[in-house]
């Protein structure tokens, strides 16, 4: 195994340089990285070390924040629905909202704020609200007694969210709150450009400024209640961005106003699973522009000081759009990505536009995990943690690689789990092989393409809306997860684009996942004809289909025949309770077929979806429960449309769904070469390299079969989770 | 125990004379019947019993029928879904239903028949399609390939469907296939009357013509494939009144034309379950007054013959409507029920305008039972079938009684066994007693009303649409059955009379139950905010509210907060998937409640609803499954509002459902009177008579106690099945 050193990021830690220094050793760094909370130390800067320093430049300057709590940012609150028991009603918009995290900002209230009657939906007039600055509160007059109302308002955040979490989570106490300044105010980006300029000049030991992100935080409220903290969050929504000169910009841009409404959607807001709509959609162009336009001027003072400008994509990463138009434009040098699973290591990869792809892996150094886990205590098994993610990751590296990987955090909470130092030195000893492999080399791969149609497209290329483990109940995420790792190529594609340009060439099989009405599945999109046709044209002429969960659903069946538009080529449609009275065809379950060998028990990981029913009788039922199908195959023309009840990950499932799509789209021989035979382990094969790479996932015993072009089968036993290569020249 | 005999009809059957005389003496019958099947012969018809003969009208004169096949039934029906390849589409209406019952009526297609593109959901133009005749297929010109399109038609019924049933299920073979004539001809309506007049003239010994409902089954469509034969089924379905006379008819008097897509709804037909839309209404009124008048010129002859009138109520009971404003005009003497539930004994004993109810017991005595089971076969256990649902039964007739029981079917199949005949005798008996136990008296019952709130209120009483194991998954047949023995006045409301009548004097409790949509939950009603506010103000003020599965649901959310339209009452709500960005409250769970007390295991018969989520931190949750609540309990002002996530009829379930309605209707003393403390026991007290009952509904031994209101407890151990009488008076 080829053992060069380089290409990880140690987290050093003033105090600790010994601990600091030789951890660099063992693990192979090139990087010593400051975190959030620890601080390096002129031993360590010094120590002939490239130097990250990381910085969130909307937070960085916490006196100057204070002195100007006017230029703040912002974003829209609905409060909770209040019933009125009178025809006047008191409000008190701040209600239930954490109030060391947001202040009403009372300013402007005619422009920005608006009232619902969220019984009948309808905007109040401004003539029927006042605001009390005495009490706080909106009084409500001409109220309808036993209607609910709510106040859309502006809200001026005290707390930079991050802070907040990592504050709240390591007990820090009495340590500062940081906040949020808000870079729409030109006085702010001065200022955040001038502190830059000046922080460059007093850091000659950093060669790389690691932005923690841009300027705006993920949409993260938090509640009063310590029992109903987490108010609402999504990783990917713009609802941080917003502000009194926000708004009145994009009205000058844009030529509409948006307003309170828009972002609020009856307290839903703009969340990433649910179908944008148009303004919101504007809205993100508009912020993404602003963070491209002023992100480009800090990294242009970085440059100056002959240092390079990475980029860490979560927290603050709002506007960056890594997958947008304009990301090039920013100019950064590398772009570095936390990774809990697979998916995450391919959002990473397949970045353009940037010369270094680094991965942070976990556990992060924090005493708790992200799920709470007690990760550093002394009951925590770091080793283990590290190794469940590792094994996510590796597989996803086999595919496609990286430059480098790191990890985050207080370097020295690792001293007393030598284990876990010893498994990093092995992970990083892995991943730099890896990395080798892919030098002047592709992993072979099914000729063909994957498509998945989703709202988003390209934008929201490989992630849905953050983690795996934070919405497991998402199918897409889950099969992300599993394509991330398997040898097939994958392309991402939007409705308005399928509409645009039609399929794409060389497309193999399209997947459409996920619950109607989200962004994932389409909602309204499927109110299209044009993109019914498109598709039924394709797949009865040849193409393959697979649908997940709700795939092709909207409900909307005045003079429409089907709720899954799409029901006519998978077969399979879905009763939501108003075809109690149609009867079902009673099918029987087909024989062993195709898509299911290899795993057993498949019954028990998929999830029944109640009311699924055949509505074709050529439809091939596969799995079964209780009388509901979860597993369906359909002919159609030419064309082959699968349908899946739900879609967890799994090693099974990740199976399930890499024969899935080679029956869809009549690849079935594909199978017989560079797979394993053993769904607990994977395999790449390195044409040019002539290096075939077997790893195992499971922490037990494998052995697995590889079947080459030319008739060899090669089989090779593995130790738990452990790495093998075959030079297939020395056969 | 009184052991009167009488108020018993017994199916006889000619070749078995000693038998029928036999087994009336035995079971105390007072009058014999024919069924379907069966006749009577002279020395049953001598012997002295009164006798029932049935009749059904429309099917009574086969050759008549078979001479006139231009005056038979008709109905709309839905071609399967095709898409169209090509600019040119061919579509054989007929394909998939079943031939022997449907034949096309081609004439007056222009009139009556519409092509629809489903993908579009658009009516095509007349100059569009085209019929061939020689190919019997609908030719469309024009169609948009890879577009779904369909045929609505009138088809013609070429055999009657209860006929077609028995036929099928006997395995009669070549026996004759009767036909359905369609009394809205004159012609048919003439010949009906004459028949009868004839028929009544020729029945000097028949005491009692036993209609066999009147004119019209409901929706029935058989499908070619054995696989799927039960195309469309619903017991309460107005689909088969349509025909050309009847459609131009309704125009003339309500001034508009009923189109094929009112009746088809996209496949979806007129189901019941399904919210009706106004025009669907105004058919129903059309249909029923029809049905009542050419109804009452029937009975007219009957009554001419000195002979009585009953109607039964099943098959094709459609436009009878019992509990419809005009079904006392019919002038019938009886009504009789075929019942498996006690809910259908409530329906049938709180028919107004009728002197005798008379209930017509389960098993039937044909070899198959109606779910397919070998009831009179040789392995059968006929007893064992009659106790499941006489337990049933019996629990209602203690709430309010019938005046007559009986059976139905092929008598000699009882012969191989016994204790069947000793048990009906016991039923017989215990029936007697029972029906005794109310003379001049009324069971006692908790003060305040239970109103049920559906989309249909009144004329639905008593059931949804049709038996209990035919749609177990409804929630409210289920609180149906669970009412139907509890100590509870029950009434049925509709949105339209809460909006015009307000809430009904002396209401307790309002239940409303169903998924999304359903004509039980309410579907677009819950758009009115008037209702809303009704409800609120009245909960507000005092009022219980209990909601099942979900109730109140309306998915139109963008400016509304919510799903259920009432989650500010019941402190719940449902995430169909939009709101998975919301944080759940991190509840705990309640002690033990009031509302759970005497039973176990409720997780276990309680069904998880995905989604369900608490929206205000008062709520109590006191059942959840994998941190899904199942059950809450919310105080809002003075009221009180619970929530269920399923209800699936059991003792326990029914237990839970009472102790829910006396807390949310703050009547938590009345579990202390009249009530069994033992969930598989029920009783009731009879006041005038001093008379406690109590029954046993396991068949397993039982003890009971029951507290009166003077402070003594009552203790009775039951034996299986047992009814108990105690004289409160001797104690």
């Amino acid at each position: 195994m080829s053992n060069n050193k380089g290409f990880f990021t140690l987290p050093g830690e003033a105090g600790f340089e010994n601990l600091t220094l030789e951890l660099a050793k063992k693990w192979g760094a090139d990087v010593i990285r400051d975190s959030d909370g620890t601080k390096l130390s002129d031993e360590i800067l010094n120590s002939g070390y490239q130097i990250y320093s990381t910085i969130c430049l909307i937070r960085s300057d916490n006196e100057w924040a204070k002195k100007h709590r006017n230029w703040l940012q912002q974003n829209y609150l609905m409060s909770s629905p209040k019933i009125a028991y009178a025809s006047t009603l008191e409000i008190d918009p701040l209600d239930g909202y954490y109030r060391e995290q947001f202040m009403m900002n009372e300013e402007g209230r005619d422009e920005f704020w608006q009232v619902y009657d969220r019984t009948t939906g309808t905007l109040l007039n401004l003539a029927d609200w006042d605001y009390n600055v005495e009490t706080k509160k909106v009084v409500i007059h001409n109220a309808t007694p036993w209607h609910k109302y709510t106040v859309n308002f502006l809200a001026v955040r005290l707390w930079e969210e991050i802070s907040m979490y990592n504050h709240i989570t390591n007990e820090w106490g009495d340590k500062e709150h940081l906040m949020a300044i808000e870079p729409r105010y030109p006085e702010v980006r001065a200022h955040i450009i001038e502190w830059l300029d000046d922080w460059c000049k007093k850091h000659p030991a950093t060669s790389v400024v690691r932005f923690t992100s841009m300027f705006y935080n993920f949409a993260w409220f938090w509640g009063d209640d310590v029992r109903n903290r987490n108010l609402y969050s999504d990783l990917g929504s713009y609802d941080f961005t917003v502000n009194p000169i926000a708004l009145r910009e994009f009205k000058a841009q844009y030529g509409y106003k948006m307003n309170a409404e828009d972002f609020i959607n009856a307290g839903k807001y703009n969340s990433t699973h649910n179908v944008p709509s148009k303004k919101y959609r504007d809205w993100i162009e508009f912020t993404h522009k602003f963070v491209v336009d002023f992100g480009k001027e800090c990294i242009d003072v970085v440059h100056k000081y002959k240092k390079q400008a990475y980029v860490f994509y979560d927290d603050s990463w709002i506007g960056v759009e890594p997958y947008g138009d304009r990301f090039k434009e920013f100019g950064f040098d590398g772009i570095i990505k936390c990774v809990f699973n697979g998916f995450e290591v391919r959002l990473c990869a397949d970045v353009k536009g940037v010369q270094t792809h680094e991965i942070r892996l976990h556990p992060y150094l924090f005493p708790t995990g992200l799920s709470g886990e007690a990760t550093f205590a002394p009951e925590g098994n770091p080793k283990q943690d590290a190794s469940r993610y590792w094994v996510n990751v590796r597989r996803a590296l086999l595919r496609k690689p990286v430059d480098r990987i790191g990890l985050g955090g207080y370097l020295h909470l690792v001293e007393p789990f030598p284990d876990f130092c010893d498994y990093m030195e092995e992970i990083a000893d892995e991943f730099r092989f890896i990395k080798e492999l892919h030098k002047n080399d592709l992993p072979y791969t099914i000729p063909g393409k994957v498509v998945i149609l989703t709202v988003w497209g390209k934008l929201r290329s490989w992630i849905c809306s953050g983690h795996l483990h934070e919405h497991p109940e998402i199918d897409l995420t889950n099969v992300l997860e599993a394509l991330a790792g398997l040898p097939v190529d994958v392309e991402f594609i939007s409705f308005d684009e399928l509409i645009q340009n039609g399929i794409p060439k060389d497309t193999m099989v399209i997947i459409n996942a996920g619950c109607a009405d989200s962004a994932w599945s389409g909602g309204d999109y499927w109110k299209d004809e044009e993109i019914i046709s498109i598709l039924t044209e394709w797949v009865s002429q040849g193409g393959g289909l697979i649908g997940i969960h709700e795939p092709t659903a909207v409900n909307f069946s005045d003079s429409y025949s089907s709720y899954f538009k799409l029901s006519h080529l998978f077969g399979v449609d879905r009763d939501l309770g108003d075809r109690k009275c149609i009867g079902k065809y009673q099918y029987k379950l087909g024989d062993s077929h195709f898509i299911m060998k290899d795993t057993l028990n498949l019954d028990v990981m998929m999830k029944k979806l109640e009311g699924i029913y055949i509505t074709d009788s050529n439809v091939t039922v596969l799995l079964e429960s209780e009388g509901t199908p979860l597993l369906t195959s359909n002919e159609i023309g030419n064309g082959r449309a699968i349908y899946l009840s739900s879609f967890s990950y799994s090693p099974e499932m990740t199976r399930l769904l890499l024969r899935a799509i080679c029956y869809a789209g009549k690849k079935e021989q594909a199978m017989n070469t560079y797979i394993c035979d053993n769904v607990y382990t994977d395999c790449a094969y390195y044409p040019e390299n002539h290096k075939l790479v077997l790893i195992n996932n499971a922490g037990f015993r494998n052995a697995a079969k590889v079947a080459t072009p030319d008739g060899l089968t090669i089989t090779i036993e593995l130790k738990p989770y452990e790495l093998v290569t075959r030079n297939l020249l020395d056969k």
